[in-house]
């Protein structure tokens, strides 16, 4: 894929809304999609963003508060009642399988798609997920209970082969594959071209971070460091900044210095308590400590091309809320 | 109260669509209101009804399929963030409690308010509440697992005084209760006044039978009979009558004979299959056998007066699905 896509399908705090959902985000990175958490009602979302169920191969779970895995169990007995057989992916706490399995065995539900849980590290940095173009990453975050951030990082691509050098020296095509994992080049006299005149370097890989629910964890760096996209959770402003102590969350303003000391690219806030009738506050409280911040808005989708490094933000047509 | 009032919170089958919601619908009967199952999703729908989770005390629970329990956890955690104190009373199959206690004890979820749990008889008709106005009973309905309808009966009301007699025989004010219980009156010079000739009779008890999910049950009649409002499912057109016996649902048809049978005065149709993209055939099939047959579409709201047994029918405003 040349874009990194996110699809924000909810990121409303614990008590939902008409208008406000709770967390469930759509990632799209490396050749692969995440369902990334998936509070009540996600299933719905995700027709509202034409997101085929079919789509999804890997679901994780941050934490097991209901607002961000209530719409797991209907999410897949729905998955079933659409005749599904490919395999589920589910990435979680260690109770998340118990919780599931056992509903599905009270309520006597079949889900004969092979349903596989991955119980995550809570103690570290741990690679949850890896395939040619991508590594995916947990990571513990502080909220109380047992709670993961999760990193999407591609892979570096190989270089590039220029063209023009390529018919410059005759190289055949055997050997491209060779130079454009580094090698020089020995031409038919003898001269060693070397690799940095045959070829140029590829876009560099795109990465993406997700930390909610958290307290500001200050040591947040040594697990990712310059990520092109960073969300964090900012359900209070500064002003409530105690509460969000006793609540294990974090203020816009805290977000914000997390962005700065991880060194992202673009920070995205989310998760806003529903005290908060709009959101300008909370933007400008994160704004003022790291300018490039925008509003996680539920129904917004974020595109980020490899090449110009252009962040592009539409709004589902479809979405109504 | 004066009405009867159902709001349709959701009436589609188990695959959630957009802009079609599982299976709630909000009661108001004999001076208490009842949430009768709760499919995902149904707090945020109960919002969009303006419906304040405060005046919920009663939820009942037909069955444990997902699309009629599944939002359940989810608006009782919430009733918990908005520090709710009040004891909330749940009706339900044997296994509801289990599921609940399990996935609030694995999360961690505290609900300080009280939660009493009802377990239903899955065998024979049963009174699962009673007050001065109202009675509600379960009974079993046919559906694969254990599965119940319920009866909503307002008590039949005293009656009530003739103004013109009162004064015309000087009946002193603390022997009224007595004759709108049924007493005569007997007058100073010995004659007895017979009690029809001082009273008349108040408006009839109103009712409400919900039947969902179910195969048709011919002997339906024995559990109610002349209910002023029958909902039941119909799942199916009768050109899909094989598929609706083996996923134990009913055709159109078949809700339209039980209205029949049971001498329901007005007949609501719900639960239709998401292959049906409008309801028109669904409606004509019922018509065709009960003609006071309407669609129970979510986001209407119904209301029978007591006096003109006039039904009223409005559609939300601030619903937008």
């Amino acid at each position: 894929m040349e874009h990194l896509s996110l699809s924000i399908l909810g990121a409303s705090s614990a008590i939902p809304l008409s208008n406000r959902s709770p967390t469930a985000q759509f990632l799209g990175i490396g050749n692969e999609f995440f369902l990334i958490d998936c509070g009540e009602g996600t299933q719905v979302k995700l027709r509202q963003h034409r997101i085929g169920f079919g789509r999804i191969k890997h679901i994780l779970i941050s934490h097991l508060h209901g607002d961000h895995f209530y719409g797991l169990i209907p999410l897949l007995t729905t998955m079933q009642l659409l005749d599904r057989h490919a395999a589920l992916h589910i990435y979680g706490p260690k109770k998340l399988e118990e919780l599931v399995r056992h509903q599905l065995d009270l309520t006597e539900s079949k889900i004969i798609y092979p349903l596989l849980f991955h119980t995550l590290d809570p103690d570290r940095k741990t690679c949850i997920f890896e395939n040619k173009h991508l590594e995916v990453h947990s990571f513990p975050l502080r909220h109380g209970i047992t709670c993961f951030g999760f990193l999407f990082q591609e892979k570096p691509l190989p270089r590039k082969m220029l063209k023009e050098e390529l018919e410059k020296y005759d190289i055949p095509v055997a050997e491209i594959r060779r130079i454009k994992a580094g090698s020089d080049w020995i031409d038919a006299n003898g001269n060693r071209i070397p690799n940095e005149e045959l070829t140029e370097a590829s876009a560099a890989p795109m990465s993406y971070a997700y930390c909610t629910d958290t307290l500001p964890v200050k040591h947040l760096h040594r697990y990712f460091k310059g990520v092109d996209l960073l969300y964090h959770e900012a359900t209070f402003l500064s002003s409530e900044k105690d509460r969000a102590l006793q609540t294990n969350h974090s203020t816009a303003a805290q977000a914000a210095e997390i962005a700065e000391i991880c060194k992202a690219e673009q920070l995205l806030i989310g998760h806003f308590s529903v005290r908060y009738k709009d959101f300008h506050g909370l933007l400008a409280e994160a704004q003022s400590v790291f300018p490039k911040t925008l509003i996680a808005g539920e129904g917004l989708h974020f595109s980020l091309d490899r090449k110009s490094r252009e962040l592009k933000i539409e709004r589902e047509n479809s979405y109504r809320a």
